[in-house]
């Protein structure tokens, strides 16, 4: 997860929404990406879509079903789809998003996905609000 | 819907899963995409999404507000996250998903998005069931 929170960092660096994840197979990371709908003027370039389309291509093969992924924030409903299409084993993620979160529209994920939210939660929060803050002011 | 069907008839020449889409504004196309999930090893690579990026892309912004996706299958959780996301304004589909589609996970569109299912419902479900019949046989 500080791996994650090291891409969030590099986001918000950029003036991208700061969300970090990383993919992880065997103890190594075969996967790091951040936020860039930006950059890419494109709502599906989340930090777990760049992940999963980079660890796919790494392993040459779509399906991720010996990894965990990483990530800074709760999944929102897309990307909790891709990780549900891409067969991911576990999700760990750092702070919850009440309003677009995965959770909040109750989806339910693969029943084979381990799923553990909260972790370096308030580090993922906190980075989150100092960026809206900013924009704000 | 025709022209997401030309696209779905593409996916299928090219040994895709034959799901085609075209998002449309002020009555001109302006994207078309298909399945290009095996091609590029990537399950996030649905029509839907190659759709939305592309028309993004044409827009040079996000969002597409005024702008419909017509796409031969009903979308999965994945599809309609992107599509919230966009902010698109209508989707119409073709033949229903009863196990992957974004109905069966009860999954809400976005309030401001009008959504009709069962658009040439009948030849968006053929060109799947021929491609699933001649995959197995």
């Amino acid at each position: 997860m500080k791996q994650a929170l090291v891409e969030a960092q590099k986001a918000y660096d950029a003036n991208e929404v700061p969300v970090g994840a990383v993919i992880v197979t065997n103890n190594t990371i075969i996967a790091r990406a951040h936020n860039l709908t930006e950059r890419l003027h494109d709502v599906t370039a989340h930090a777990e879509m760049q992940a999963i389309t980079a660890a796919a291509n790494f392993l040459n093969g779509k399906y991720l079903n010996d990894c965990t992924l990483y990530v800074t924030l709760e999944p929102c409903v897309m990307c909790m789809g891709a990780i549900y299409w891409a067969q991911l084993s576990g999700i760990v993620f750092g702070a919850e998003d009440p309003k677009r979160g995965f959770q909040q529209a109750q989806l339910i994920p693969h029943p084979k996905a381990k799923v553990f939210g909260g972790v370096m939660a308030e580090e993922s929060k906190m980075i989150l609000q100092d960026f809206f803050r900013k924009k704000r002011a």
